[in-house]
């Protein structure tokens, strides 16, 4: 069907991977630049874009290029490269090669009448320049891919190149406070308090001469003249101030200027959404109420061009981070954009050359993500999109892994898991890794089928692969995975050695991705998760699976209170978004006036190093929505879903999960149980306790219990 | 030791990516663009440079970078992007992040201390960022290549960006006649003549309104409006006579200008070189004068950022017409930037993904101009800079070969060897391609004990396909190389079929690859070469190495006849340049002005398709001076050498061979021979019939004969 309105088209995953360089290009540290040490993929320079058509009566193209281009007509190049170009009625094909060395390549094409099916969309196909070749003969050859042209929804201005269309706003908003600093040279220094986590451009009002800005998430850092993390030195005209806005982005809540300058405002930085569509939570607690919002302004400030890790620091797009935001996502702004452009920059394109973020975990999370994606959105076109890349990517895993078959850190690999506070090695066979793998090779025979791809048995490996780690890893004595096979330095036949060391990383993952049966669940739950002599887990990264574990085996009461104590423990120590990690233990004193104890803001050696905005911090968004208001897909795009209420020692709660069809919305209380279903979505399976029902597409459906 | 005079640095390979994908794609055709359709890389788009060194006294830097970039101190990053730097005396290690999405990041770093060892050369290294991470303990891991920082001559003013550097220049020239045309419309047409082929920027004088101009090599192109393979037409305003420099280079000869122009100029864009460190002939033979000067002019057209094929077309880097221009330009130029430079660009960056230019032969090309180099240069740290690349090039081709170690064309291969008027299949195992992968092989042995890798085992390998090839391929009944095993449509058991047929291809690069021994090589010559009823080569491309292998034998007397029938043909035609292709028996008639038989000037199938100024033309440049003159480095660089002077049926000649350390010259009548060394040289020696004598450095040698 032709669209009428014309969109810029380019070649898939281009464009991520232009502006994620862009993007992954922005960290500063103490005013240095400080780009990601992976590898950075290019655009396609050159790139065709085809279209066949019939013309039922002549037209008139009017065609945009954000590159240098050819224009051929029925196999016939044209001269130069045409903005206008009349095309009489019949059956045409056009192909154009577009070349760009600095951007992606892009095509926008206009047309005089309307419905012409010539304009630009993804009906047009796209190939990159890959090992095409023409011989002697003019014969085309070769292994050159042709997909369906890539757009973003919106970017279809002709007057705006796709290099220059943004996906952020920015709104103009003023410090909550401010008060002079004493200073020991005479200068005039002033500390400015924004009343919340912040990200944006500093705006600097009647300015002039040499200025120095501070930037603190917390007090105390933007204090800190000599060990604040982000900062900024500039020199302005003296004698005429001016309004000056800061070029580069920053994350902050306080910010110090130190020279001649009236006031400062900022323009604030966001990715739009739509509130009607959007999650919400309510409920009898208000310090819940008050974790739900922070996560979910934590979950906005993190989610911008891209899912990023924190707002301060890295300002990267981190794999293992992007899959928790993404399930996040789906129980607050339901952005599948986001997501799509998240997982087309981390795969980057062909060759694989390295893991994703070099890290054997998070090309696993990869292809998870991908399955997560299709479950929430039954989004199949994107899985067709991606699906050549998740074979490349598969096929590096699988040139990787051991002759058994089974994943291990190659010399070359980053193995990450968690940061541990107790010892733990990370070489060798690791039992986590084989279900991550496992989880990814299930993933991949689902796209698989999807697609129609026959040749792959990815579904045959994940099984061989659940046996060999099952017979490898299970301990029945202690009902728990162990930890890994490793080199033992003392053996000199080069053999594996089982290490037993019991953690809660493979057996809570065994829980969550269906590697476990109902049995087993049950034994790691009271041998292993509720075992107080395997050691804690103290991030908040894997606290998200650790405790969608517990509230998958029904103890959403003793979740609540970890909620309370952890993300509680937060916002009493005056966090306004979450944080990258927290220990209740840590002494709370001395605190900044924003009531941040000091201790609490060191991280990697350096007193103001850890992210006070960090989109793992705010896992209450996805336990609250799928453990408490209950609700999960179980067919793709709530074709068919779930609603499994929990109060889990709430008195009552209400709230919206968003779906592709508009939010479900609930009301719980120990009373009564009140379900509203969008229009368009398919059958909703209500259980509570005994209670058990159906409700259909824009029903409401009320059950006293 | 440092160097006083900086220059801008960058990542080897990275300036040549960046340069070869704008040079590539400067091809038009009737207008349109017409970029290359195989795989361009990018440069990588950060890139760390370092250098430890120890300073005697203080210091103050000036640093200029293309891109952003941080500047860490002794392991601590310092604030912002700073252009000037105090270093107080000591020991210190700088480290510099650059990052550039649309160019190759560089840097530039000048000193106000005479003798610093600060300033940026090839003595600071640079790394990508492929591959290198740091852990959560901040150790750094992977597998990043630090390599020597690589510059160009010349690219030392901090105030041209390397990606604002030109190594052309351009000079005006006049046509050497003009005259109108008439025309049916009434419009204004001029046909101006630039007296031979040329290359450049043409210049409208007094020009206003809309102006079409037609190029020709011929001048039957520039008259062909409807068929001419490159036009140009502009919009300038009206009423207002201006000046007007068209924006992209052509090759023309001829240009008919349809509009209101006064007149035209140009501008000539070449490479400069050296006059005095150049090649040089003459003889008795005023016709073989004439060869070598329209040789040297096509070589020179053709010589520019790189070694391209034609200067209409293709105006790209094509690796087997590289590899003979090399060869030449040691007997012209001896401009070795222009040979590593285009040595870099054809191989690109890893990881490998296709052959070089697509082509299998093209990649064994790759190897044995690299080998070649060597021979000529002795420049080991070319070597040292490429055998990382090589190895990787290698490890490619070893993927792709047979179960027994044959070469093969895959499905996503081109297998070019040459283009044929007779039938001949391109399919299966061809023997050409093992005595060029043979080739291959000896020459990264040679590489390899060059850099000291005595982990790969190439020489071994090479003995073994040579072994392997001769069984299978050798026919002492026929006494030559046959053709191929190739699979047989009619065979049901899929084994491959000898095709028995006798081509002058792989026989003649088992005598020149010193595949066979001298008994075989004269087999080969009697059997095959000087067989007729073997066909005969029909492209200059295949006719080099023809010439080479009769040479060699000795048979300078013949080849000389050769070459003024088929070069000497050429000139008689009204070539200004050599062309791409070239047949004696084509009817002459209808000529143009310019003396060209119409029906020369076409090729694939497009009326002037054929390039009349093509690199391959020029190889009698190669032959007068590796085998009339006679001159061949026997150890590399010179360092030993061969004069094997011979005189072919001229009754004198006299010349200059080019080499590292300036020209040998070379002076020989039927009575007498005179050879002059260049001082630094190593011994030559000299064999003329049964006169043998060395010659040292820097004397000159008379011998009577």
């Amino acid at each position: 069907m032709a669209n009428n309105k014309p969109l810029w088209i380019w070649f898939p995953g281009d464009r991520e991977i232009w502006l994620g360089n862009h993007f992954n290009n922005r960290r500063t540290e103490r005013g240095a630049m400080f780009p990601p040490f992976w590898k950075q993929d290019s655009h396609w320079q050159t790139v065709e874009f085809s279209k066949e058509f019939t013309l039922l009566q002549s037209d008139t193209l009017h065609i945009h290029v954000e590159g240098i281009y050819n224009f051929m007509l029925d196999g016939k190049l044209q001269f130069g490269q045409p903005t206008v170009f009349h095309l009489p009625a019949g059956r045409h094909k056009i192909n154009i090669k577009a070349h760009n060395l600095s951007a992606p390549p892009s095509l926008y094409i206009s047309s005089d009448c309307p419905d012409s099916p010539v304009v630009t969309d993804s009906s047009w196909l796209a190939t990159c320049e890959d090992k095409i070749w023409i011989d002697e003969n003019g014969v085309a050859h070769g292994s050159g891919i042709y997909l369906p042209a890539a757009t973003w929804p919106g970017c279809d201005d002709p007057a705006v190149l796709p290099s220059q269309f943004r996906l952020l706003r920015t709104q103009p908003q003023q410090a909550t406070s401010s008060h002079p600093l004493e200073t020991t040279e005479g200068e005039t220094a002033t500390l400015y308090d924004f009343g919340c986590e912040s990200f944006g451009y500093v705006v600097l009002h009647g300015a002039q001469g040499h200025i120095d800005i501070y930037y603190g998430e917390s007090e105390a850092e933007a204090l800190d003249r000599d060990h604040c993390e982000t900062l900024d030195r500039l020199d302005l005209p003296d004698g005429q101030p001016q309004e000056h806005r800061i070029e580069a982005s920053k994350a902050f809540r306080f910010v110090q200027v130190v020279g001649s300058v009236q006031s400062i405002s900022m323009l604030s930085e966001y990715l739009p959404f739509d509130q009607s569509r959007s999650g919400s939570f309510q409920c009898s607690d208000d310090e819940v109420n008050r974790i739900w919002q922070v996560g979910a302004r934590t979950l906005d400030l993190t989610t911008r061009e891209f899912m990023m890790d924190g707002i301060k620091r890295d300002r990267w797009t981190w794999s293992g981070d992007a899959i928790q935001s993404y399930l996040m996502n789906y129980y607050l702004r339901f952005d599948s954009e986001a997501v799509k452009r998240t997982i087309r920059q981390l795969r980057g394109k062909d060759p694989v050359t390295a893991h994703v973020n070099t890290i054997l975990d998070y090309t696993f999370y990869w292809f998870n993500a991908l399955g997560d994606y299709y479950l929430y959105t039954a989004d199949v076109d994107f899985v067709r999109e991606m699906y050549p890349r998740a074979v490349t990517l598969m096929d590096y895993v699988q040139g990787r892994l051991t002759d058994e078959g089974l994943a291990i850190g190659q010399p070359d690999d980053w193995v990450f898991v968690d940061w541990v506070d107790f010892p733990m090695h990370k070489r060798g066979i690791l039992c986590f890794e084989q279900i991550l793998l496992y989880r990814s090779l299930v993933t991949m025979q689902q796209c698989a089928e999807l697609v129609g791809d026959h040749e792959h048995h990815y579904g045959e490996m994940a099984s061989a692969l659940r046996a060999k780690t099952d017979e490898l890893f299970w301990d029945d004595t202690n009902k728990a995975y162990l930890h890994a096979y490793e080199d033992d330095a003392a053996a000199t036949d080069g053999k594996l050695v089982l290490n037993t060391q019991i953690t809660k990383f493979p057996n809570m993952m065994a829980m969550l991705y269906d590697f476990a049966d109902d049995e087993r669940r049950a034994d790691i739950l009271h041998h292993v998760m509720l075992n107080e002599s395997v050691p804690a887990i103290s991030t908040p990264y894997m606290r998200f699976y650790e405790l969608a574990a517990l509230c998958q085996m029904g103890m959403q009461h003793e979740v609540m209170g970890e909620i309370k104590a952890y993300w509680g423990g937060m916002l009493r120590e005056g966090a306004t978004s979450f944080w990258e990690k927290y220990n209740p233990e840590t002494p709370a004193s001395p605190r900044g006036c924003d009531g941040i104890g000091r201790a609490h803001l060191e991280m990697y050696g350096r007193p103001y190093g850890k992210s006070l905005c960090h989109a793992w911090g705010a896992s209450p968004l996805y336990l609250l929505g799928k453990f408490y208001l209950g609700v999960t897909p179980t067919e793709p795009g709530y074709r068919e879903y779930e609603v499994r209420p929990c109060l889990g020692g709430l008195s009552w709660m209400r709230g919206d999960v968003p779906t592709p069809f508009g939010p479900i919305h609930i009301e719980l209380s120990e009373k009564t149980l009140s379900v509203t279903a969008p229009a368009g979505i398919g059958i909703g399976h209500i259980h509570y306790g005994d209670h058990c029902a159906d409700i259909q597409p824009g029903q409401t459906l009320n059950l006293s219990l």
